[in-house]
């Protein structure tokens, strides 16, 4: 029973992020979320009792689904930190990023969505905490390259490169990894 | 008579920017438009046959919204051209779609639509292709440091800076300024 619900609750999750990435943060209803899991209305109502619990589960779906491969963190975890070691973390975020489409598209969403709802806001503001805290964390363990002010340059980047790729492309010729190398060539200081 | 249409159909235009950044993409109907600029039901649709023709005319009232201002232009065009001088460009447009926060929301709105609405990204591309051209043209008029390829690395880090300003701000505490500073002083290669 537990896992009919983990697994139902999923669905609905998913759903969500799709609700969310073709038809805007506005369509997101619990009756569009229901319709499109092929679940009974009243469904996604019963597991997320308001629409702040409905986005609450969102975020928590998407960092599931962002979650990087354990192959490919441990296989670069083994190398020693260097600028090369950085870029390739930077191109695996982009690539996972790009792959789920739907899941990045949702997120520019919920950002936008932020601006007319507090209550998105705070979430917003409460996973982009976390997610640039644990960027910042995780190249100072590592002994990466970059600092606080540097992955917030990073970000803004990736962002935007995001946005451009998944939607309408100003440069369709240059392939992203190598805009990618070129962001970290550039954005990144040199120690000299 | 045609001096009042103009108002009008100006009145429509903004009327339809801020149903944009309000309501989002999803939200732009011609009832919105109609009720957002408090005009009778059935104005804008005889505007603006096709929302395909509305979602033109709102390209249209963005870029005369986001013009620079004639003196900044004049004042600018007189120093010699260098990176300072490149930064102090890329200043005044970040500063433009930040002040004109509506505008710049209802064109990330337009750009997310653009992924579920072909002619809608038909107009985003040609929006696009005109002011990346148009950007790449005038740095190499002016002498500017800065072709193509940086150009695009500008337009996805100005961007993004912007998603993240106007909705939440991961380092709230950096003003604005000093990232564009910091962005152009590692976006753009030293002549050396």
């Amino acid at each position: 029973m537990i896992a009919r619900n983990v697994e139902r609750r999923r669905q609905l999750q998913d759903a969500a992020i799709r609700v969310l990435a073709n038809a805007g943060a506005r369509g997101l209803t619990y009756r569009a979320v229901d319709a499109e899991a092929g679940l009974a209305t009243g469904t996604a109502s019963n597991y997320f009792p308001s629409r702040d619990e409905l986005v609450a589960q969102v975020f928590e779906r998407i960092s599931e689904r962002l979650a990087p491969d354990p192959a490919t963190v441990d296989e670069l975890a083994r190398r020693p930190p260097s600028r090369s070691l950085f870029a390739d973390y930077v191109r695996d975020i982009v690539a996972r990023l790009t792959a789920d489409r739907e899941t990045t598209l949702a997120l520019f969403e919920l950002r936008l969505e932020a601006t007319r709802h507090a209550g998105v806001a705070e979430q917003v503001r409460r996973w982009l905490e976390q997610t640039f805290a644990s960027d910042v964390a995780f190249n100072a363990g590592a002994g990466l390259p970059g600092g606080r002010a540097e992955i917030a340059l990073f970000h803004y980047a990736i962002d935007g490169l995001l946005l451009d790729r998944l939607t309408v492309p100003i440069d369709p010729g240059t392939p992203t990894d190598s805009i990618v190398a070129d962001l970290v060539d550039r954005l990144l200081a040199r120690a000299d």
